[in-house]
């Protein structure tokens, strides 16, 4: 007998968060798995077919009476078939049938796709996304990945690829970004320029950063220089006011093209919100032709890391939904 | 009783077509009426009702049963009530309830939407883009437009403004756009930015471009610009050049967002499509991630000036599958 279980499977750089789903998307049990100990594909789908199996224990089920498992994967993925394509900065990952291993596995549905988009998908059903009707995510983090939900589906594109915020040129003889072009959003929002800047900055003398920095031992991090502008420094403040704007470069272009009625700004760098966002705003404002600016809410996400868990097991509804049209349309 | 018929008009800068159309997408009867005639919205109204009446007499029929009249309008359209917001270069238009005054005046179903998102429509369904599953419409002219198919629909975004291709962001200190802000994509390859770099390449000695400006009168035209490449102007070359790199650039990041599989160039610059097609594709190849920039093919619209006709039925079409979806779904 199916149950009304379904487990979403976010795989960060870091971790690897699995949850329990039920069909009102609250997760009931969750657990978190090192990333480094299943860098290798086979590694991967051992240890959490292995997690799965202790979930679905925790539920009272078992892994072939679940309503079917979601993955949610950083890098590109050929959905239609749950093919993970290539993973950023996991060399290992080249065309694996990871719909088809978990499926072989775990005995339930599977499916798979980008982690971005399935973060927008969770906020759009659950957090701040709600009633959208044209929803546009972005997740801020070592790479900036966005996710369309579009009248009420994922927008997936011609070959599971669409969203790649991050590769919009916003500066075409601009900063070289870890793409190896040029001008990338990522190259100007991403973690590894954000580090830069805040690098930039503290040598321009931005005092409070430079003690906080000390005093983590060190190591600078968004969040201190997200720390440093709330205690008023204003290097770290002009920094952030930059990383909004380049950000609303961007956006704005996304606003003229799709004309969305919320963007939902998540991922870790979007703890800086209050010192990005004004310039954001104003950028996205000034840009765009006037109706689809003025059409357009950009907020924070909600749900934090439950996004990704939600948007995968929401990534299972959804074919279900898809499945069941394709049968009534045959019939 | 209800005919097969129904009525595409395309609101153009200089004409206005509009042509009978049958189940099949044939357009079995045309007429063109003069733009200038009729700027007032009440003279359009009463100008096209007029033509209207005269195709459905053509066809042994009267307004009151076509299956209904769709018109595409050059300018920003609130697509659900069909309201024309303002026209591009037409001042008397703010915010005109045109559906309304259509119904009334026709006494049949009548819909409004934005010229280019018809003509994409259009393609779509019987031209270039047959077949595509996510489908851009671009439309090069005076304005720089674009239209959305993606799963077999128009897709219209929250306030049915998406598709402003045009006034995407290239550049963000470049060129001043008409609309007043810098760095659009109309700023490099609209007819007026065409004509200044034509003019610019005359001044630097293009010589089988001033023969044929002379021979022509003195007047300048994207079409002799064309005409001097093909006769194998340098500077006509690299000007065509130039605007393909720019198109490109603008394209390549539609691409990475939105991963289509069809992009259609339309419109009456794209007749230069020997001279920038090589470099836009070039562009857009090296300029996106490589998935979607494998997955999209480029080509040259088909339709012509049927294109927009074609997609003013198809609106017409459209607008009735949607109510009997919701019909579908209420009971």
């Amino acid at each position: 007998m199916a149950s009304r279980w379904t487990v979403g499977v976010d795989f960060g750089g870091t971790n690897i968060k699995l949850g329990l789903v039920n069909g009102q998307g609250r997760v009931a049990h969750r657990c978190v798995l090192s990333a480094k100990a299943m860098s290798r594909p086979s590694q991967f789908v051992e240890g959490i077919g292995e997690a799965i199996e202790s979930l679905a224990r925790r539920a009272g089920t078992r892994t072939s009476h679940l309503r079917g498992v979601g993955v949610g994967a950083p890098g590109s993925v050929e959905t239609r078939r749950g093919v993970v394509r290539s993973l950023v900065n996991v060399p290992g990952w080249r065309d694996v049938p990871l719909r088809r291993w978990l499926e072989r596995r775990l005995r339930c549905r599977c499916a798979v796709d980008n982690d971005a988009n399935l973060c927008a998908l969770g906020e759009w059903r659950f957090g701040a996304g709600r009633g959208a009707r044209a929803l546009v995510g972005v997740t801020l983090g070592t790479g900036v990945g966005g996710g369309l939900v579009l009248g009420g589906r994922l927008y997936q594109g011609a070959a599971g690829a669409a969203g790649e915020i991050g590769h919009m040129v916003i500066a075409p003889r601009g900063r070289r970004c870890a793409c190896g072009r040029r001008g990338c959003l990522e190259a100007y929002v991403g973690t590894a320029a954000i580090l830069a800047m805040g690098a930039r900055a503290m040598r321009r003398g931005a005092e409070p950063l430079r003690t906080l920095v000390r005093e983590a031992g060190g190591r600078l991090t968004p969040a201190l220089i997200s720390e440093a502008a709330r205690r008023g420094d204003a290097e770290a403040r002009t920094m952030w006011a930059e990383v909004g704007c380049s950000l609303g470069i961007g956006l704005a272009n996304v606003v003229n093209l799709l004309n969305p009625d919320r963007i939902v700004i998540g991922g870790g760098v979007a703890n800086a919100w209050p010192f990005f966002a004004p310039a954001l705003m104003r950028t996205v404002r000034r840009e765009p032709m006037d109706i689809p600016a003025q059409a357009v809410r950009i907020v924070r996400a909600q749900l934090g890391d439950r996004a990704g868990i939600l948007g995968a097991a929401m990534l299972v509804w959804d074919e279900e939904g898809a499945r069941g049209e394709r049968r009534g349309a045959g019939a």
